[in-house]
């Protein structure tokens, strides 16, 4: 290149070409600092209790720039070590047994036993109409209010799968931001339960006493994932169906073989709008603790829980790989009205389609 | 090459040229021959109920030869259209339950009604000790020896999901040879029963009567499958516990939602030893496949199965090609070690092998 074109570039562009590499090599230095400095403050600020930081890092987490991606596995890494220390509790319900008030009245006892608390939740129908439990927090006014407790509304997500792990790292930030329970809640929409039942220490199921037969209607291996079960609004008039649900419930739990957890499950009553029962549930939990501590089940609990989201998360996107591709798709299709004709076999049509992937 | 040479290299062989293309061209059209013709005549033989055909084309199925998979793929596309007619029946029950005296038993009602039946079993521990349920066939003397009847062992297999394959294209070759009645017998060891449940239209759970509590110790799930339970050696000094039994168990079934066949699953007791209550159970059968067939669910089920098996036998195999890669062996076992020094994510973890993959 002559000097007078170079010249000539150089003041089309307006800066020297000096200037450029010290520009970018500035903005590069810049950009690593400003990602450093992010992630070690916000890190250190978590872990100084600051809900402000909690926030920011769960908004990280959930975002779906891979930037913001890679920032929140540096701050999810650097929280680790100061996680795990929580109790976990899932609790679900149907629309209408009262959860909101439960989870209030139950926070509230839990704060002013000087406890910390973290309500997230699980709703896959947000995903959807992008709507989401705990969004209305006016539902739980005190428990806002409370400066001990920490409320965030269920992720939004592509998937069941993808809320999951939006979940589960904000129960990291949260543990690192030293929340001493951490509720987990869920609707019970498909299989949001078995979701929430496999990040959990404690499962809570919360019903209602009704007109007798009770267990019509309960989704199939519900009654098997919980850990205790609480009859809520046992209060007044309905006291007396509540004592009847109690004595169903029990009977149907003892009708499935011992977990291994050697922990019978329970069935309590309660009132969250009347207080009353709460602090028996609270009871419950830290004896389930103590039993679960002492024979070993609640640390392997949490390390199969781990290897499950490990294994999970690679079988969900294994699958979901193959079965996004255009061809498979449309041979998917193909194959099973051929096997609906009598033509061929679901396992040679199986053999065929992942012949067509290799 | 001069022609003492190529003369001196056919003396070593002891061939001419022209003799080794004519034999191996004739050797080919013969291979070619013998596979069509074998297929064939193997397909128009099971079609006539040849039961000689039927054990060779079930071995045929069972064999790891690629070159036999090919043969056996053959001739199940020819016999699908002959297949889907009869009525599947899985049976299950603990050792002891007394399943061999109940198939034999039921299998001698049903060919005294005309019936012919097929036998077939499915039992995961035969994959380990190649050992076998049904391979004592001295258990049902009287059915073997019924030339209406066929009775098969457990094909062995690396996986239960082989060994569902293969009893699978086995129900093919029955049904295509006439059988009504295909039976598939499990011991319920490991996932063998929802295995065995999602090939069959209608499940039997074979119990005894103890001493009350009878639902404790049975496993997880296997109520809910169950379209009828029959108490077995309902007879005796046994017959009073029986009917207690009799009594929790329709509770129990009760207890569960509607399931959407509109089939209220039954309670029923028999005795097989001597021949008491067999023929009601036919009956609850003869009942459920009316009522299924008007409203359809039948159908959709054996749809819903086939589907059901074609995007197993896919997942199965994804799943097992990625993990039995030896790169990810390796580092599956550093990433749950490092999961659990608290290093990394379940999720990050995941993302890493993910990664190494591709």
């Amino acid at each position: 290149m002559s000097k007078q074109k170079k010249s000539s570039l150089q003041e089309k562009k307006g800066v020297s070409i000096s200037e450029i590499t010290n520009r970018s090599s500035i903005k590069s230095i810049q950009n690593k600092r400003k990602v450093k400095i992010d992630t070690v403050a916000l890190v250190s600020s978590i872990l100084k209790k600051d809900i402000t930081a909690l926030s920011r890092a769960i908004t990280l987490v959930e975002s779906k720039n891979p930037k913001h991606k890679e920032q929140a596995n540096n701050v999810l890494k650097a929280c680790l070590p100061h996680a795990n220390k929580s109790i976990r509790i899932g609790i679900t319900g149907v629309p209408g047994v009262g959860k909101s008030t439960f989870i209030e009245t139950f926070g509230k006892h839990l704060t002013k036993l000087g406890k910390r608390v973290a309500v997230l939740a699980i709703d896959p129908s947000s995903t959807i109409t992008k709507g989401s439990i705990l969004g209305d927090k006016t539902r739980m006014e005190d428990l806002v209010k409370d400066k001990n407790a920490f409320i965030r509304p269920s992720a939004s997500g592509d998937s069941l799968g993808g809320v999951a792990r939006k979940t589960r790292e904000s129960i990291i930030l949260c543990e690192a931001a030293g929340f001493d329970v951490i509720i987990i809640e869920t609707v019970g929409v498909g299989q949001s339960e078995t979701t929430v039942h496999s990040m959990v220490d404690f499962f809570l199921l919360l019903k209602l006493a009704g007109a007798g037969d009770e267990l019509q209607g309960i989704k199939r291996g519900i009654i098997e994932m919980a850990d205790t079960i609480a009859i809520n609004k046992a209060d007044g008039g309905n006291l007396k169906n509540a004592k009847l649900a109690k004595v169903e419930f029990a009977r149907a739990l003892h009708l499935y073989p011992e977990k291994s957890s050697n922990w019978q499950p329970k069935v309590t009553l309660c009132s969250a709008l009347h207080s009353e029962g709460i602090n028996t549930i609270w009871d419950i939990i830290l004896e389930y603790i103590e039993i679960t501590s002492k024979n070993n089940f609640f640390d392997k609990k949490r390390h199969n829980q781990n290897k499950f989201w490990l294994i999970q998360t690679i079988e969900d996107q294994l699958k979901s790989d193959f079965f996004n591709k255009p061809k498979i798709k449309k041979e998917l299709a193909n194959q099973i009205q051929l096997i609906e004709n009598n033509q061929t076999t679901p396992f040679a049509a199986a053999d065929y389609l992942l012949n067509l992937n290799n």
